[in-house]
């Protein structure tokens, strides 16, 4: 009995109670079969979701009916304005990349990728294996299932070089997803009022984690080769910031991917200055030109605190992310993890380790680097054609998405709301920036749905860039 | 296949590995298959496990062999200490109730239900039906899903009398269990440095939660009937906390359980004082003398934020809490949570409402009701009985926990510690006091694991207290 059939049942039943006076009687299940064409079991568990609801009681014998409806007169929460005061921190508000969007839109925003890219089928065979496994009804260690920290820990591991020490399973800590990491690191790393440097532009989860923690960010410029080691010396010298966030490989949104030399360069002064790299590894599984080599791999002394998650590359519903850091760091993680959250659902942890270990996973993740580099070319093309009113820099080896550069004094928010009203959906660069944009951007997806309309997406873009007004 | 046959393999091949020089040459899946009489599936399971951690590969064609041993030298992070500097909140470490015990013991520690007082069956089917359903590729709403958020505005709203305004679904937020609920409305509604009330004992998890948020605890005096309302009229006053942490049903450790009129006299404080109740309404399904009516169905304009888990009752690995809020709080309460989190897993929301929402989930509550009964009155007589030199208030009407009272000028850690070394698992009071202890207790849990041992196990409690140093 699929989840789906009865909530559409369910949603239509809904409707018809909305519009149905209270104390009138349902059709009969039989009647609701018969109607809907779905089986007496989906019927009845349509009708218990709408009886947990409160919007229908069943008076055994007699049938079912519609409930009184509830009180409905106007709240008053006046009181809270006091009691609330002044919020301590400001967050950002959602960005573009968590919004819905309408199916029938073109979607160049979505920050997850399409179904299409998921391990859908060991995806569901795991979930179901763990189901009927010990850890459907038993709680892991606060840490994680073990055999998953090895495996984290061996990944990183398998390249690190001869002679460097290779992290321990005891060094991984599984978090439920990455934006939980993220705000542990932060927080057991750094801490409220003190610095953290941040490539500008970067990832708006790690901006929104920052402000969550009320951590000052210090931002570096980072184009599509990375920041410069330099900015990255003096910012260091002239904060005393604790550590530096970034995203070496396929960074969210420019795609830059660091050369062996600036990732030797960046670790050298990390050490120097005796700070943390917290190295967000969120596209590891999305190389297309080129594999990740994690710079935690030729970590020797624990500099690096390494961040992998495998909600984007499973699936959504996967939220696992592991985080290796050795020394006193992993321990400050580990504290403030427990704090945070205290463990995370077995069932995840033994699904997303049944996946990895799968000889198809291997295969999987070579199809999607195949549709990817299609989905790119697609449309990065389509962009170099059909968008010459803006400019595109190299195309990124991998990752999820263009950083597109508008003209100057264009207002990307302006421009997606006209894209979003010709069904177009795009997102804004503003959000990526951790201080005021450098420029007017705009990040394309190119692992959404539908990728055969890119090109007519394109052009729409183009359009609006030239009539925003419509 | 089941997790753990391939565990147990994985486990035995990881000694053998471990005592074999690299290079070595492991048996032959057939040999494997024949010595673990278990099916080549388990076996390949297994030796991928150990691949995947890096300890043995194979050779196509050729055989699996030990892997090298990686490099191991003392690691130095001496610079890590310098660069974390010290803590900005020490967390207090891990509590006795989140520490394993070994199988043999008598546990009267545990803070999760045993595995017989789980609804397994529907737990199992919920995650399977789950695995096959949309929710296992794709993402939920930030706030949850609607029809699991509409279930807990429910569960509230049909409690709510006439003339009171039930909550929406949208009032209630999906968390990943109730530790992150707690953090988030510490965090959000009162802040750090600010105060929060909160009884003396209460949940250490709150304790925790309230350290890593780095709110001012400002703890009232509970006992068996619960807080006295003066008492917190005064620490509000006093204090100008911004809100009142408390269990009122079954409240873990003391068990106390609030009478309506003191429900009534709280609730009047709370608003003429213009702040929060949050309450914690841990132990909703484990009522055994009464059902729990709480103080949210009541609350008229927003100043109870409720919060209630089904991590306990349905499974430890249905990571899912429903927290209740109205108002601005909510909005607060949402946005940091976001931060925090961005969503919990699909599928454990819809597994979770896949199980409240069967009839059998009613009628599982009820046989958990009897036989937490006959455990609570097992163990009660026990320590009647069996420990004369302790002191037990009234039996709780509901909850999972005896809160012992020591003879004054007893350790209760080292009476924990001799128990322990005798067999029995018991959790020291102290770790539930968010000051300095006002007494020796001992929180026996009466959830765990084989009820039968409770009389032995009080039994060694009393030759402990005996004589502690045994």
């Amino acid at each position: 009995m699929s989840h789906s059939s009865s909530d559409r049942i369910a949603q239509a039943l809904r409707e018809w109670v909305a519009s149905a006076p209270a104390g009138t009687r349902l059709p009969s299940t039989r009647e609701l079969v018969a109607h809907h064409e779905a089986s007496p079991v989906t019927v009845q568990k349509a009708l218990r979701m709408l009886m947990g609801q409160g919007l229908i009681e069943s008076r055994p014998g007699v049938g079912t009916f519609v409930c009184t409806a509830p009180v409905a007169r106007p709240q008053d929460y006046g009181w809270q304005t006091a009691a609330l005061g002044s919020p301590q921190r400001s967050l950002p508000r959602p960005t573009a990349a968590l919004r819905a969007t309408a199916n029938d839109m073109i979607t160049l925003r979505s920050g997850y990728p399409d179904r299409d890219l998921l391990p859908e089928r060991l995806v569901r065979a795991a979930l179901t294996r763990s189901a009927r496994g010990t850890s459907a009804v038993t709680r892991p260690p606060v840490a994680g299932l073990p055999d998953l920290q090895a495996w984290f820990a061996s990944e990183l591991g398998q390249l690190t070089p001869p002679g460097v020490a290779a992290p321990a399973a005891g060094d991984a800590v599984i978090f439920p997803g990455s934006q939980s990491g993220l705000v542990t690191a932060f927080r057991a790393l750094v801490g409220a009022g003190e610095s953290l440097v941040i490539e500008s532009p970067s990832y708006w989860g790690a901006i929104l984690a920052a402000a969550e923690v009320g951590v000052r960010l210090v931002p570096v410029p980072s184009g599509s080769h990375g920041p410069d080691p330099e900015d990255l010396d003096r910012a260091l010298t002239q904060t005393g910031a604790r550590a530096f966030y970034a995203q070496p490989h396929f960074a969210n949104p420019t795609g830059a991917h660091w050369s062996p030399e600036l990732s030797e360069a960046v670790l050298d002064v990390v050490k120097r200055h005796g700070v943390f790299l917290i190295e967000d590894d969120w596209a590891h599984d999305f190389g297309i030109d080129e594999d990740v080599v994690p710079l935690a791999a030729r970590d020797e002394d624990g500099h690096v605190v390494y961040l992998r998650s495998l909600t984007k590359s499973v699936s959504p519903a996967i939220r696992v992310a592991g985080l290796v850091a050795r020394g006193p760091a992993r321990d400050r993680i580990l504290a403030d993890f427990q704090a945070q959250s205290m463990y995370v659902s077995g069932v995840l942890q033994a699904a997303a380790l049944d996946v990895v270990l799968q000889p198809s996973w291997r295969s999987h993740l070579r199809s999607v680097r195949s549709q990817l580099a299609s989905r790119r070319d697609l449309l990065v093309s389509a962009v170099r054609e059909l968008i010459p009113s803006a400019h595109l820099d190299a195309a990124p080896r991998g990752g999820l998405n263009l950083w597109l550069r508008l003209p100057d004094h264009t207002d990307p928010h302006q421009i997606s709301l006209a894209c979003e009203q010709r069904g177009v959906a795009v997102a804004a660069g503003d959000d990526w920036f951790p201080a005021e944009p450098v420029g007017p951007y705009l990040r394309l997806n190119y692992a959404g749905p539908n990728p055969g309309a890119f090109p007519e997406g394109a052009r729409i873009i183009e359009e609006c860039l030239q009539r925003p007004q419509g």
